[in-house]
């Protein structure tokens, strides 16, 4: 089976001289719609992203230039990646652990 | 009002010789159980925390400890934090506003 | 002996409508200036502080409040913490440990 | 002339019985050595790469293997990329805008 890493990406354009930055980000996340090799999931601070770690770069890289062709001139990308080995981990195993110990928890 | 921010924080514990982390996250996210002043969401990444943002540092403050009261020698918190005072932002908003620009979205 | 962190901090002014934001940098590093409890470097990509977690957290806390009051409306401050209680970890330390094992490294 | 990032990169092995990481963080560095595409500069809590941003996120993906060729299992790794397009940047320029309006900064 090929690896899987789950990876956080946060795309922050700066100078922009908007502070809302929504549709930047609806145009980012149009590059993972309709892909069979990954799963994503928006969450309040950044999209969570799992797949193949070349498969996962990839797209990060193509979500990172997504702002330049809306007309920012600098962006930021903050990308957190979390790869495992030993086991087989998805984004529903790494909830589902933290359930099991503390099921009041809020997702 | 008073202001709030959104903030997320991933905890890693390092050199405890197991891979698996999610009881040191089960145990810092009881720090966020039953307060009223703030709301907070897990996600495969970290936990996002929304209150205002003396708070919302207290609170990061306590679960950064948690580890190391449970044996951890060593801990790595990462915490970004985004604090918008033009107008009021929710987690909710905040997804609501690329939502609305693409609706088929995951979340 | 108190327990020292190292902390890097990296503050983001969003929507200010220029992409320079060293004035907001510096700025921010004249909260560290003069400071005896506290040492600092400034990096190509943030800052770097070592001192203890409260104190660390407590100027963290008044730089990022520093871009509002040059007029910035949303601000997204992205800190990274390194906390380790088997042994004191300084600075330079830290880059010493390295050093050590390929004397080549640029720093 | 080709558009060049500053990226910040910090490799965090999880799990491996040991809290000191610096030998890791001396293999992942040897990747670095000896290239004539990229410059970088290591600091206490991560490593700035300059360079074309594809040639960066290539060196960033091998650096993260290398603590698995190392034993270890599971692997966190943060990176922050600042991508400025309408004036070229290097590591120095970032600094020196900084020194030019607060001398007395450390670096």
């Amino acid at each position: 089976m090929k690896n899987q890493v789950i990876s956080e990406v946060s795309i922050i354009p700066v100078g922009t001289g908007d502070t809302g930055i929504s549709h930047y980000i609806a145009a980012c996340l149009e590059v993972l719609e309709g892909r069979g090799d990954l799963s994503y999931r928006l969450t309040p601070m950044g999209t969570v992203i799992e797949g193949p770690l070349d498969t996962v770069m990839e797209v990060t890289r193509q979500m990172h230039e997504i702002p330049f062709s809306k007309g920012a001139s600098r962006v930021v990308t903050v990308i957190k990646i979390d790869d495992r080995r030993d086991k087989p981990s998805t984004m529903a195993d790494k909830i589902e652990s933290v359930l099991k110990q503390l099921p009041s928890v809020k997702t």
